[in-house]
């Protein structure tokens, strides 16, 4: 959607830009016409259907089913905890990789969920309707609750029906412009099939990642199971189209787009760059430097630290790049035109008298932001406790704290709606390896320490006799909520419970809640409210102007988004869009994290050079997409995405149809692995192939 | 300086503003009007004459003399290293303080010289006389050529003189503007006298690292001796004066500040913090964590660490506050305003015809260096290879290339003056840590592939076959360079002795030496000539504009700087000037780093609560300030430079008079500390204390 936004603002300013297909939209709102203008083809709403209903939301993820016996096809890195969970000191599967070749070995995926979209219905009348006349604080309270009510009704409708519960979930889009239920149908037993090694999954790790030229076989097959324990009939599924899409051939990505931010205001994106974006870094940074480290010191060490140090590492190379991106004049000035050409709209038109100046509100929003936002980000956002032990802990207390109020009431994230999800995460048998909760916790409370100050109140409460590193040995060893059973005692005792617990890592969400609440109040009153109030104004104006020609923000629902295999020009440098497997072993050292695994130097003869591996195309995604299917006009699978290039990243500002590509997982790798280095004959016959 | 700058601008645009104290002035231009202007006072040749001869210049920070038998007063953490030197796992001279009764007990610091600053030459004639007319690159070439040849004449002239030889180094005060030569005496044997504990002299720590008040005696005394071995004599000191100065009192700040960025363009304040600021930061923090989890394996790692990880964590903090300033959108376009005021003096006025845009040129160059800052930092800076034994290996393999060529035509690191200097660091037998240097290049070869892109030509060449961790282990278990006797060898030994050799640090560094020599030559010719050339228009512009009336830049050069004592305001709150010795103990968490040490606690009684302990002024110093003197309008020192409040650091850039604050041991606490806690009856006595 970003491309045209500038589009038309360029049209008006200058000559019309180049050709591409940005825009993640939604499949309500599905820009045929502008398909049939720039592609010369349609899709019709069976095909629309079928994919929708095929593609699945992961707790992490996209997805895709691939077989009508509930087979689910994503990519390695978003079953890399699934993985974790079923690993140990002797065996650890994220390295070996994992086949079941009969369906009582599939591993069971504790904290995985599987939501299938089966109904969309735009509420936008009722929410504003409620909203209507109320100062901003009220209207965003109102606005919360209706949503909450909305919800429930929906939820508390669909109990009982044939079809089964449904999870329903409001959606905001275009920043408060539009509001839809959007109705899931969830698996909540999702198991693990198979998963190659990590290896290859992820050859050239932290390195290579977000590069292309890519050889990554970053696939992982899970299967969704019904609530009666067997595997789930899932009639809608993608085939596989084994040769893959040829250079230049249209192709769909339909997926959970995680967040964009291509319509905030340029006060907005200057909060990101100055404030939000290299504060995380400096932080992010030093994590990783402990990480690397405490993986130093013995296998089993980085075994554990092994999943958390991808995550953090791909987080850090995303933000880097955002920043970059921030910093790069052409788009602060690009976005400066934009408004100033959306505000001389408001100005000339008669219609959208009455705006006001919603790009100052927010603004002056921003200021106060900017002050609040240190205690609001390690108090309340948790960055000042960055432990899995602490986050039990304020579930834990503020589970009990909030389900004692009636629904509306809540915090969001305890309504009744949300409760299902919590409570899985909560009591979800993951481990918790007490080093890296020190790790972690200690890491957090120094730089909380560092950035709030030494005579901050909640700094003073807690370490005035104790050190960052006192105060989590006793916090970490103390607790108890590692034991599920623990964590379920307390979670349905309720209030009277969490009173009576003397757990430290209780005690200690117990000590900071109150001023917690307090900055988020105060941020969600002074920021969140006004905000909120004032980008609906623009939302308005942007409507009145543009009507659903630019897509909305991504929110991590979902999109459909088309676009075209295609290399690009890097420098001066032609980048050709499909990968093979012969460069794969040549640039193998056999050092991490360039060392192709054993199992695929044992069959390398048996293997032809020239099967295509990864390739690129100009999709507009990104991170959210990871795993979602790479679909033809026929609605064949033809690819599975796992990452963009560098420019990609970029993307979450603008989108540049010339340097941001998309990074796929080609079809016929995936079908020469599963054969001939895997064996998986079960799979492949599922699948469909022989 | 820079209150100037804008107060002039500000003249012609607005009212006046507020009146300050910055400027680091130099010996030869002190403003005496300016002084009579402001304080109704002066200062006489004589007192000057003092003043220099009693400031010292350490390697990495300022000190003075405060006895006539060569004691010297700074700070504790510009001794850390010293301290260090003589530790070991059983005796922790950092943590535990130190101090010789007698002078055979005196600990000899390695790596350190005290230099004092006799004689200063304008030799900006010469300089321009011999450039005239060259273009760009001939004419930076030709500019280090003449200055090398001006020292070394300056040197030779020295030797045999009765007064000694000195070390003749040349200054170049705004950016080009001046050329000078300074002459030192060099004392070459400094030896650690006294010493508190780390917890005293860094009460606080890093959190409370450039906060006040604050409570820290970051104090350490040195002796220089003379080339007989025996104490140095010092006819010049300053006495201390023991009641401190008063509040409001006109205080002088005698030292060497590191480097200020006051004088720089936009252009180039925007690569700093759009480019080297974060991505320094980035690496930094990362390594901070490092640092820190390795120092949790045990009490010798966590000894080893110490004194890099605190040097790191303060620079952290300054690099961060830099970050912050050059991203205050108040700064910048000051800096816009002062740039466009002196651009159209230039269009102005026909005397400055033929200026031409040197503002433009320098933007130009700032892109070209764009592109080449991440290979240059990586190779010829060295952040691809932090490691002691690689700097040992490089200057080996460098120095022997280099002294190999006739004077001039050597890089100037390598030129005759600076060779003493270079062979010192070289051969000091400071302990190497293999663990630390494992750490430090593994880190630092991991971020240059990292940045530099695993398909980089001198990335493959070291890591086609080599993870960072296996090429850091084989590099730094083989090599022999941990022995000074080693390094003295192949030193002596030459080009012969360095191609004979097969250690393998060596190895490495002559691996990428011609890859970072053409960097480093793209930098010069490319960025740091036409920078020259331009910055020399503009010194000229701003001469012709403003005189001697703004001080230039710093450059670790003797500056005289006067200010007065002063709390300020933040925010709503009044901070008063002086701290004093009862709320030390209040604040104490018994925990570090807010644990006063036991020397401290045990005699708490007979301490007058009341005594000075830390106090703020309004001069104007920046990093390599640390462990001046503060002086009275008598010469009396009356405080001991350690630190400034957290918006000193922005003082890089600009000094903001409410703000900007110095901070200082006051004299009380040093007296008392030396009588009641150290009972250094001795040092007491040789400084004129009963």
């Amino acid at each position: 959607m970003r491309r045209l936004l500038p589009l038309m603002l360029l049209a008006l300013l200058t000559a019309p830009p180049a050709f591409s297909d940005a825009g993640m939209w939604t499949f309500h709102d599905f820009p045929h016409e502008l398909l049939k203008r720039e592609h010369g083809a349609d899709i019709d709403s069976a095909w629309l259907d079928r994919v929708r209903t095929s593609t699945i939301r992961l707790s992490n993820c996209t997805a895709s089913f691939i077989s009508p016996e509930g087979l689910i096809l994503t990519n390695h890195h978003c079953a890399e905890a699934c993985l974790d969970e079923h690993s140990t000191g002797e065996q650890n599967l994220v390295r070996a990789g994992f086949l079941a070749r009969t369906r009582d070995k599939e591993l069971k995926c504790g904290a995985q969920n599987a939501d299938v979209l089966v109904g969309m219905e735009n509420v936008s009348a009722r929410v504003l309707a409620a909203i209507k006349g109320l100062d901003d604080k009220t209207a965003n309270e109102t606005r919360k609750k209706t949503l909450a009510q909305l919800e429930q009704a929906c939820e508390d409708a669909s109990k009982g029906a044939a079809s089964g519960a449904l999870k329903c979930e409001s959606v905001d889009l275009y920043q408060g412009g539009q509001y839809w239920l959007y109705k899931y149908h969830r698996y909540d037993d999702v198991r693990l099939v198979f998963a190659p090694e990590r290896g290859i999954a992820a050859f050239g790790g932290d390195p290579d990642n977000f590069q292309f030229p890519r050889w990554c076989l970053d696939m992982s097959v899970l299967r969704a199971y019904g609530a009666d324990g067997k595997p789930a009939t899932t009639p809608h599924f993608l085939a596989l189209r084994a040769d893959g899409p040829q250079d230049k051939e249209l192709v769909f990505v339909s997926g959970h787009p995680g967040s964009t931010q291509r319509l905030l205001t340029v006060a907005q994106l200057q909060t990101l760059r100055d404030v939000d974006l290299p504060r995380w870094l400096l932080r992010a940074s030093e994590l990783r430097g402990r990480y690397i480290q405490f993986g130093k010191t013995g296998a089993e060490a980085n075994r554990i630290v092994e999943d958390p140090l991808n995550g953090l590492e791909n987080a850090i190379k995303v933000r880097r790049n955002q920043l970059e991106a921030l910093l790069d004049e052409r788009l602060m000035q690009r976005k400066r035109t934009e408004e100033a050409a959306l505000r001389a709209k408001v100005a000339a038109d008669p219609a959208l008298a009455g705006t006001g100046d919603p790009w100052a509100d927010i603004a002056r929003a921003e200021v106060r932001y900017r002050e609040l936002s240190l205690p609001y980000t390690f108090l309340e956002q948790g960055a000042g406790f960055n432990s899995r032990l602490f986050a039990y802990a304020r579930t834990l207390v503020r589970g009990a704290a909030e389900r004692s109020k009636a629904n509306t009431d809540r915090l969001h994230e305890y309504r009744e709606t949300a409760l299902p999800r919590v409570q899985k995460r909560l009591l979800a048998p993951v481990p918790v390896y007490p080093q890296l909760e020190k790790l972690t916790l200690s890491f957090s409370l120094e730089r909380m320490r560092e950035w709030l100050g030494p005579d901050a109140p909640a700094v003073r409460q807690l370490m005035s006799k104790e050190s960052p590193d006192s105060l989590t040995a006793s916090a970490v060893d103390g607790s108890k909520l590692a034991d599920p059973a623990v964590r379920k005692q307390l979670w349905e005792g309720g209030q009277a419970a969490i009173d009576a617990s003397h757990d430290p890592m209780i005690e200690l969400a117990r000590a900071v809640d109150a001023e917690a609440r307090t900055v988020r109040k105060q941020q969600e009153d002074e920021v969140e409210a006004p905000v909120q109030a004032a980008a609906q104004k623009i939302a308005r104006v942007r409507f009145k102007v543009y009507g659903t020609s630019v897509a909305p923000d991504a929110t991590f629902t979902l999109r459909l988004n088309f676009g075209t295999v295609q290399g690009w020009r890097e420098g001066s440098q032609e980048v050709e869009p499909f990968t093979h497997t012969a460069r794969l072993f040549e640039r193998a050292t056999g050092q991490e994290p360039f060392k192709v695994p054993d199992s695929w130097l044992a069959v390398k003869a048996q293997l032809d050079p020239q099967t295509r591996f990864d390739l690129s195309t100009n999709n507009d995604i990104v991170g959210g997409n990871s795993g979602s299917p790479l679909i033809d006009t026929k609605g064949r699978l033809v690819g599975l995405m796992f990452d963009g290039n560098i420019h990609s990243i970029a993307g979450d500002y603008w989108f540049d149809p010339k340097l941001n590509r998309a990074v796929a997982v080609d079809t016929p790798i995936i079908l020469e692995a599963l054969r001939k280095v895997y064996k998986a004959k079960e799979l492949l016959a599922e699948m469909g192939e022989k």
